[in-house]
């Protein structure tokens, strides 16, 4: 830039900065929903918290209130470390309530939406999981889905699946889903609080 | 910046900008591919329309067309609500292949794609899936494959799927699968309408 | 911006860049770790290979040994084009260690992670899969999980899976993971290499 004098070089300052922020201005006014990344973790795009109730079929007679059941047997290698087995291999299918309080829905409470999808059971010496399913909201406040997919490492206090994808209200986000086991009965129900935070979202 | 004079801050302007337009310009001539996101819905970066045909597996006399079949049967969750059942706990395995017109392969149209992966039952009033799977390319036009999961909620005249990653010429990409059902038979044969919108590109 | 002076216009342009390089200022300075991505498909933020042993159980004598076990049974899709089978609708459940070296665990080398999830032949005409899974650190070098899906071609010397997210020190991450067989005994074991790359990365 040699040749330039004191003021076209000024102008050309002038000129780039006025062309960035005209780019940033055209972008805030179309019409549709705008990525907005948050960058930091401690500072989520959206949150929320549920809770996730899983009333798994024994076998015999509580068809009328289950919403999970074994799609497949444990493996010969569930017994290999314990002899009342691991469910290795087990694949069970849910269809379960989450609600905003901890009560049951059959307690009163309206559900805010359905966490549908499955668990495997993947580890031979304990208790351990793996999620893929989808968060299904179709109320007047929210309309979409959440996906999710990860590893229920039960043997740890909190635990963190990942939110993949999201449609609807929840259009392409991307976050996290911390677990906490707050509850359960025998081996037929239990209910994981869900605290999930969001990092990428359209608005 | 109280010492420097008039001349001075102006060189340094001009100098942080020439900076920044020196990095957008030595990116850009970089050898390798590089990460172009569509901040806004209603501008992908790429798209697609392609049809998914599902012949199930009768357990009959279909094997020779048959492209899917169950790999787990219905749980006793199954017909909790409809005396003929939902599926609910069935996992269907599939190799589907997918078209850009509407036509069966078997019919002379030459698939562009294969989608394999599968599908789950999951809801115990009505049909309900999810699915996880892969489009996978394999041709002059496009190598690569484009991974998707969630929820298909069949209720819904179109639902969405989240697309969850790519390799090839897919590598890294996000987006959204809209799914429309377009033609079925019985319950042996689907045609899906996928149309795909990706949003995070690599180019 | 007719009215203003040249040194008004200079100020302008200066506080604008100032104010630019503030902002990236204060987000290094936050306490938290920040999302870096890396934009150029040759420079990931991240990047390790590791290795996959999968000791299947062969439904007879190696309880002991076997680290991973099929959930399902081959569909009849499976002998359509092989006689002898190509497993279509197998679904694999696997708890498997990963090295950092070629040598299987039981021969003295540690494990760094376990790889948790399944695999699901899903091609009738030859071997091929689909992958759900997490690598789990829990050691002292390195905590947390990547979550992994997307089809296994095996025909193909080298193919990608896709790296969705990520927990602990690998909070939201993705990426691409590709494979390749490193050795294999008839069909009760194989090795995977994983070249894992990641491109978003918090630091």
């Amino acid at each position: 830039m040699q040749g330039l004098s004191a003021s076209s070089k000024l102008s050309l300052a002038v000129l780039v900065v006025v062309f960035l922020l005209s780019l940033a201005s055209a972008a805030s006014a179309a019409r549709s929903r705008r990525r907005l990344v948050s960058d930091a973790e401690d500072e989520p795009c959206n949150k929320m918290t549920l809770y996730y109730h899983d009333i798994l079929y024994n076998g015999v007679n509580n068809t009328a209130n289950a919403t999970s059941a074994a799609s497949t047997k444990p493996t010969a290698l569930s017994t290999t470390h314990w002899k009342n087995g691991t469910y290795f291999g087990t694949l069970v299918t849910f269809d379960d309530p989450m609600t905003v309080g901890k009560a049951l829905p059959a307690s009163g409470e309206e559900p805010v939406a359905r966490a549908q999808g499955f668990y495997l059971y993947d580890k031979q010496e304990s208790y351990n999981s793996w999620f893929g399913f989808s968060i299904v909201f179709n109320s007047t406040a929210h309309k979409g889905t959440i996906n999710l997919l990860g590893a229920d490492l039960m043997d740890q206090k909190t635990r963190d699946l990942s939110v993949v994808g999201g449609t609807g209200d929840f259009f392409m986000t991307r976050g996290i889903a911390t677990l906490q086991l707050d509850a359960y009965e025998g081996t037929v129900y239990f209910r994981l609080k869900m605290d999930i935070k969001l990092y990428e979202c359209y608005v």
